[in-house]
């Protein structure tokens, strides 16, 4: 198809779509003739993702990572997992104190070689700006955090397609940036739905 | 004490603190004199969560809206857990089909009186970007989903402090957007563990 057809099709106007060109995050189309290049499903695929990232938040350079494990991705699934991880992680300054976090992940019975160092310095990240607002995350409330994520984590983990390498790439990427959004709406319903529990309130 | 200790004590520079003040997001210090004002550790503790909001991504309007729970705080707690909430949603738009999203709502056990609007229509914008991206979360994953952060979500709010109504809206507010990169991050930790449990991978 062209690429009129392709911005129809994908919902990404032309000029998004050259600009995503000339970034390198679209492959160039097959030369047809030398002012037309034709372009194919995968296009129409790979945009869908690039659009789904951008929308999640994902800044241009995450993007280019992830796009740099789909095109080539690593063969154990451990790597894998990692670098689609660290594709979609912001680095955080690297002078952090990490006691707090590694300690967290020890009680989720993990050790620091099984960890990516900008993994264990998100989690840092997170409890030094917890820490700078004077919030304390209760005991029990942490607990339940490191049990509940653990279980979500298997439960996540054990559902990777294992039906081909772009098909777990993709599950692993998307799985891991774009379901973040769903993950937070949930909680935020679930602790709404908790309250008028406990509370027997209505509604706004 | 005076704007150049406060800005000290809370590490916000006086330029900011002035642009905090001209917002209404700080109250005004008690003058002392025509050209100088007393803060006191109210505006410490103010600029600590304005200072942790703004790190974690909350606008200036969503900071303003914080600011007018902690200053006016609902009554009822579940109106209080509400308010708390909408001010760190940001808002998406109204054209959002929230069949899938209410259908996920009575999986978890709440009905859609219980919730505020806002809050659904987050769920239905999560899930249309998934959509769009073709990714689709397996059912064994949506199960864990909702089954562990309705878990979650009951163990914070049995954990909401009851000593004063200060002291609720804080732990609300600050537990709900705060709190977010912190899941966000150990969940990436859990994947990972659970990912060097399964395929015995040692590390990066």
């Amino acid at each position: 198809m062209r690429i009129s057809e392709l911005a129809t099709r994908s919902g990404v106007p032309v000029a998004t779509i050259k600009y995503y060109l000339r970034e390198k995050l679209l492959p160039e189309g097959e030369r047809s003739s030398p002012t037309q290049a034709a372009y194919g499903q995968a296009h129409v695929q790979r945009l869908g993702v690039i659009r789904a990232l951008v929308d999640a938040g994902v800044g241009i350079a995450g993007v280019r990572k992830v796009v740099a494990v789909l095109e080539e991705p690593p063969e154990n699934p451990y790597d894998l997992l990692g670098a689609a991880n660290a594709a979609v992680t912001p680095a955080v300054s690297a002078d952090l104190d990490l006691t707090a976090a590694l300690a967290l992940l020890e009680r989720m019975g993990g050790s620091v070689e099984a960890c990516f160092p900008d993994q264990v310095a998100a989690v840092a990240h997170a409890l030094a700006t917890l820490d700078r607002a004077g919030f304390t995350v209760p005991e029990p409330v942490m607990d339940a955090y490191l049990a509940h994520l653990g279980a979500l984590a298997e439960a996540e983990l054990a559902a990777t397609p294992d039906t081909s390498i772009e098909d777990a790439v993709r599950y692993v990427v998307l799985g891991t940036a774009l379901v973040e959004p769903l993950i937070l709406a949930l909680r935020r319903v679930a602790e709404q739905v908790a309250a008028s529990r406990r509370f027997g309130a209505g509604g706004a």
